[in-house]
């Protein structure tokens, strides 16, 4: 049916009044898109962005270039609409979540925040495992069920966890198969001997769970709880047909874990951006996802999401608004 | 005075709540218009597509895979708003003008439509002249004249012409000094005899105006109409300090001969994206412009452009909404 689906689609794409191909890569989206959303006319209706946001036990090593303290303070600025998430959602109304998956500091309840608290951040990954396997499970658990509980068929992936980019990387490289190394980067701005020192830290991580090699254990191994929950969220909206929009680094991350388990899910996702973080490059890569934009972005948050957003509307409106040679009369190629 | 706007806009930037530099090519982008523009809170106002229309003599040697006919067709089909850049202009709320600097075949009067007809189309290239000095001297007044009485504080460039990437082409080769095989493509669609048969006849059309070496004797030599009316809307629109939104090859040429003429002109520009006709990327480095986009397009009509322009509308929200490390209480870089 897919296929049926898929044939139809490029026969629309073909017939627009353009020369064949001549939209490029935004055709290749509007048949993802088609396809996901089992539609010749697809609408994107409710766009959902689920940021979400944990601490992480390893940043007292010194892996990031600011405090843990800028999680919570940057939860504040996501809800009080001045981040850089808040504005670019704004801008193409989408809806904003955020949700409390472990952060160190308590959030009074307020309109846009969701309470999902596994702890107040995970155990430092560098003494034993970031997670236990209960709280790994429960906060997949929490991304399914949040996710069920949105409206809308798309779903953006954005995060925030001061040292979530040394998950990442440790996630790509237990599970890729490729030397740390090459999966470290500078994150939100280390300077090179930071790096360094980063390099160093998580190349030590990676040997004290020598044997966490299945995805789950790799999770739990590794933190943190955002993650967690953004692979139960990836895990959910694609068993319910949603197009997935994935960021950065982090939340390519968390659709590497989910593919892992479910190898179907990549069909459902749209990568926004290839970012500036080295090792981002070398996942979508083996995620066999081509990033839209290429604006060497390095934030996160679902920055680069929301900035890709309206590319998607665009294939949407192509399919839908487009006449067709016929229809125009509009001579076709010699 | 610019260069302290610039400093202040990099300033405001380098405060915002994230780290410095992580919005990347956006805060590059945000910095450009800003300077354009003049303030530290730019806001977009009236965004105004122009799509130049007209037609080629050197159409009849057989450079483009669609007969000339196609020209008035997609007139017709932009003012339907069936064509690609009718949907996204729509989209993006840009207001769409189509101007009629010389097509092969009439149009009624109609909203939307502006008629600055030069002739039915250029005189063959091969032959001689594509243009007389006047018509060329023309169609510039006229580029200039249509913006003028736009509203609005940015330009989107827009064109139609069956065979003006070879237009395109010419120009960049003489302009730039680059060889004519380097600069061709395959256009709307030219199979590999196709492009071989469009090369040749490409380096004899400059063979025979190897004097026309001056960027407006080059224009009038190898049209057209609609490439010399954006070189006016171009040189008019930098001169009122509007934003400048440049799509394709075609576009981009127009761009080379403008700023061949007034250097300046290129600081108003930004470069929507990067065609997959070769000789853009050659273009867009010889006027010293990075594109927004790289998506394979190859249709013209503005339809870069105006996929690029909610960029420029968060380059403009970043600067104006995002909080400041001090506004929203986040702490700084280590």
């Amino acid at each position: 049916a897919d296929a049926a689906l898929a044939a139809r689609l490029q026969a629309a794409l073909d017939n627009k009044t353009k020369p064949v191909g001549a939209l490029g890569r935004l055709e290749a989206l509007a048949l993802r898109i088609g396809t996901i959303l089992g539609t010749e006319q697809p609408v994107l209706g409710a766009p959902q962005m689920l940021v979400c946001a944990g601490d992480h036990g390893l940043a007292a090593r010194g892996v990031s270039a600011y405090p843990s303290d800028v999680t919570w303070q940057m939860v504040e600025n996501f809800l009080a609409g001045g981040a850089a998430v808040s504005v670019l959602a704004r801008q193409h109304g989408l809806a904003l979540t955020v949700v409390d998956c472990g952060v160190r500091r308590d959030f009074q309840p307020r309109p846009g925040l969701v309470s999902r608290r596994i702890a107040a951040g995970t155990a430092d990954a560098s003494a034993g495992p970031a997670m236990t396997p209960e709280q790994c499970a429960q906060a997949i658990a929490n991304g399914r069920e949040v996710v069920r509980a949105l409206p809308g068929n798309a779903l953006l992936l954005g995060e925030m966890g001061i040292g979530n980019s040394s998950s990442a990387a440790l996630l790509l490289s237990r599970l890729a198969g490729l030397d740390i190394g090459l999966c470290t980067g500078a994150g939100t701005g280390l300077d090179a001997d930071g790096l360094a020192r980063k390099r160093e830290v998580l190349r030590e991580v990676l040997a004290l769970h020598a044997g966490a090699t299945a995805p789950l254990e790799a999770l739990a191994a590794f933190g943190g709880f955002e993650v967690a929950t953004l692979v139960g969220a990836v895990l959910q909206a694609a068993q319910e047909r949603r197009v997935i929009v994935v960021d950065g680094f982090i939340a390519s991350a968390a659709v590497l874990v989910a593919q892992a388990i479910r190898p179907q899910v990549t069909q459902r996702c749209v990568a926004a951006h290839s970012s500036a973080e080295p090792g981002h490059t070398l996942l979508l890569k083996h995620l066999g996802l081509e990033p839209l934009l290429n604006l060497d972005l390095r934030l996160g948050e679902g920055s680069g999401g929301a900035l890709a957003w309206p590319l998607l509307e665009s294939a949407c409106r192509i399919l839908r608004e487009m006449a067709s040679f016929e229809s125009a009369g509009v001579s076709r190629q010699q």
